[in-house]
């Protein structure tokens, strides 16, 4: 490459990772906005969640573009041709974290319509709590390079998972107790599922983190091996199975 | 390119095109017998389901890496280029598909282990048979490069989604009319979402498979753009919205 394509380069890669943190900042106020809206009953809050759905969307299309164009005009290789493939594979995670933030949007929107029993469940706010959290030390990881904080995502998703089932238990117990609760509650356990889905969508990015940093493929090797390839180790380079 | 690194070039991608169909035929397969095992009751069933994720898993992580040899070594644009990266996007799909039937087979084995009132539910054999036939179509306008084939694929999700729903509404009446079946038609409602879910999957791969042919990206425009693209119509290039 000459020194002004390098340079132009270097902008454009720049400009891809700006937008894709940028997308990731939308994500990250929807799923606030539609576990809000489940609490507060507000409709402006679903209709805000439903119009960035449209706006991540955008983001997703428009940064996998600008992804084609860099590998066919310029040849990265090593770390930028890492960078770009881990962003395009991150990209369809905040995308469909997205969805599911608006599926829950969507799901409170039809709560509201309807005068069944109301069911108040802690689990979901702090279930949002983790998941939001999850994805903004994604990012977070994403923007340092920092493979660590990437790996502690990937620990945490355990967490998430142990929520998730004590929410479903807990909504098998009001639907048993009382059966007027069910529709309610089946609702509740979408909201659930939709959150827990949010937590695995971040702890893939992470591990596309930990490849972009590392050039490892942490995926399906454990949460031991991917935090000893993220610190760098050399016995991480065996696969835990 | 020198001749000899084009025709090496031919031949790598070729491998990659091949192992990713034959990835696909494994996760179709896991989508009927982990079905099957719900009918048939066969613990053995659910344990070949379970093999076939951990190789299902070994594929992704082996053409993943083939592609972004590709990439780095070689230098491909147009179709070559849309080819790779339109694999790498379907093998998050093709993966993720896997483990939707993986999660069955764990739902059914959970099942099998507790004495619970059965139900039988018509909706979810022919939810798998709907969504199996939709990943060997898109497998198959992946192979032959059928745009057109792609995009019915794309359309059919929509069935797939209404007997969803269907399933959904049965099981909630089941619920109602005898509690002590809550547990287990919670259960299928998670099967029949992991059904659904593997629909969604195979709509976004047909997606890419018509970007891969057309050069067109028809995410999140509609269907009727999508026909329209696919055809190769002129009016296609404005989205719908």
């Amino acid at each position: 490459m000459t020194e002004h394509t390098n340079k132009q380069f270097d902008a454009d890669l720049e400009h891809v990772r700006s937008q894709f943190l940028q997308m990731g900042g939308v994500v990250e106020a929807m799923i606030y906005e539609a576990v809000e809206a489940l609490s507060s009953h507000d409709p402006q809050l679903v209709e805000k969640v439903r119009e960035r759905e449209k706006e991540v969307n955008r983001y997703e299309v428009e940064i996998d573009e600008r992804i084609s164009l860099l590998l066919a005009r310029h040849q990265p290789t090593a770390i930028d041709l890492r960078t770009l493939l881990a962003v395009s594979k991150m990209l369809t995670d905040m995308e469909r974290s997205g969805d599911e933030a608006d599926k829950i949007a969507t799901t409170v929107r039809r709560m509201q319509d309807t005068d069944r029993p109301q069911i108040q469940l802690v689990e979901l706010r702090h279930m949002a709590d983790m998941v939001g959290n999850m994805l903004r030390l994604s990012l977070d990881a994403f923007a340092r390079l920092d493979a660590v904080q990437a790996a502690k995502v990937v620990r945490s998703d355990k967490e998430v998972d142990k929520e998730w089932k004590a929410a479903l238990r807990n909504l098998i117990t009001y639907m048993m107790e009382d059966p007027r609760t069910i529709s309610r509650a089946i609702d509740m356990v979408f909201i659930a599922r939709a959150l827990e889905r949010i937590g695995d969508h971040a702890k893939n990015m992470s591990e596309r983190v930990i490849y972009m940093v590392k050039g490892a493929d942490v995926r399906h090797t454990g949460v031991r091996n991917t935090e000893r390839q993220a610190r760098g180790d050399e016995e991480g380079e065996a696969a835990e199975g």
